[in-house]
């Protein structure tokens, strides 16, 4: 079991420290663990040839590790297990808000944004848990269901580690901020919230007819708030 | 009115040349669009101290261009601005893909990267429409009802053009594709969908009561199909 200490407070390096909207950030480690653990796909940038490539990938958790996995031959993994910096962001869109005036249009969100130097995972066991975490975070259930990775797949797979010791959280929430003068003008203001939800589940195709839709996918909630 | 060839391919760098799941590389400019049309936000990529920075922000498009804006005083902002290469992706997720085992689990999603030179956008007219596309974008009918950017607000905001030639737009749709070995299983596989949707509008407190939520926020579809 992994102890870690949600209390203690994200410590803010230069670039970790939230500069626009300073009101919006959080500080807690909870508020980070919350926005990561609603997630389902993150950005992973890496520098390569000297310039940014975002990619988006899949994730998982365990206490103050992120991990993300590709394949062993992917250029944006091969640049990020090579010891350099990397930034892995996760956002989630809860609204958006309309405002009296076209500049205080915004969109509410929860965002969290972490900084470091990716580790490869080699150790068997991390390399399980890790792909355990992803997994989970994926597709809940699956890890006990699903029949699990052969030394062939994991072969196959890199699996890197992020510390999440360097990270920043922004959170908005609420109505528009309009300006005192714009508060007469005749136009509608407020927000429209969205929300991720799952439609009905689509059986695979060669799947025996009737096979039920287990639980675990049937009943799985997304996007809880923050 | 901006005339754009839809149907030219996009014209592949090695940059921009999609390497993991070719299959599922798209290559007409439509596709592009399409996957940028459908968006909220994107996350921007730029380098820092040599360190890459992956923010989510808004966007707009017209025609073969992008913009983002932001303050003036945005750290990321001014990084892009500097000339110096930027990514931008947009990433929508359309499913989770349960396989048979753990290791074909995967997303359905569409995802576009663009890579290039940011653009310091200083002509009046340019930056309005630009306005107007990001706007629009974001909360669609609100540059012809709420109140424009006056001298001061457009004085405090940057807005910055991306040109769209360097460009790559990944698609996965469809069932799992599960291992031949694996089909006798007794997994559940296949596709819970997921899509964005938006709830019952929430008016800001300071509207006098029984203000009518204009047909525009009202009526609003999200996240369309590629």
């Amino acid at each position: 079991m992994i102890t870690v200490d949600t209390a203690a407070p994200l410590s803010p390096t230069p670039r970790s420290t939230v500069r626009r909207g300073a009101k919006r950030a959080r500080t807690e480690r909870a508020d980070l663990y919350a926005v990561l653990d609603a997630g389902l796909v993150g950005h992973l940038g890496v520098v390569l040839d000297g310039a940014p490539v975002v990619l988006p990938t899949g994730y998982g958790r365990r206490g103050e590790t992120l991990y993300v996995h590709g394949s062993t031959g992917a250029a944006s993994l091969r640049a990020s297990a090579a010891g350099v910096q990397v930034c892995f962001t996760v956002t989630h869109l809860d609204g958006v808000v309309y405002a009296r005036s076209t500049f205080h249009h915004s969109l509410n969100y929860r965002c969290a944004v972490v900084h470091g130097t990716a580790r490869v995972v080699t150790d068997h066991d991390e390399r399980l848990l890790a792909l355990e975490a992803l997994t989970e975070q994926l597709a809940p259930g699956s890890w006990t269901t699903a029949r699990l990775p052969d030394r062939k797949e994991l072969a196959a797979t890199a699996v890197l580690a992020l510390d999440l010791g360097e990270a920043s959280v922004k959170v908005r929430t609420g109505p528009p901020g309009d300006d005192e003068r714009d508060l007469a003008l005749p136009v509608w203001a407020g927000v429209l919230p969205l929300r991720t939800v799952a439609g009905e589940p689509e059986p695979c195709p060669l799947l025996p007819e009737g096979t039920p839709v287990p639980p675990h996918v049937r009943e799985r909630r997304l996007s809880p708030g923050a």
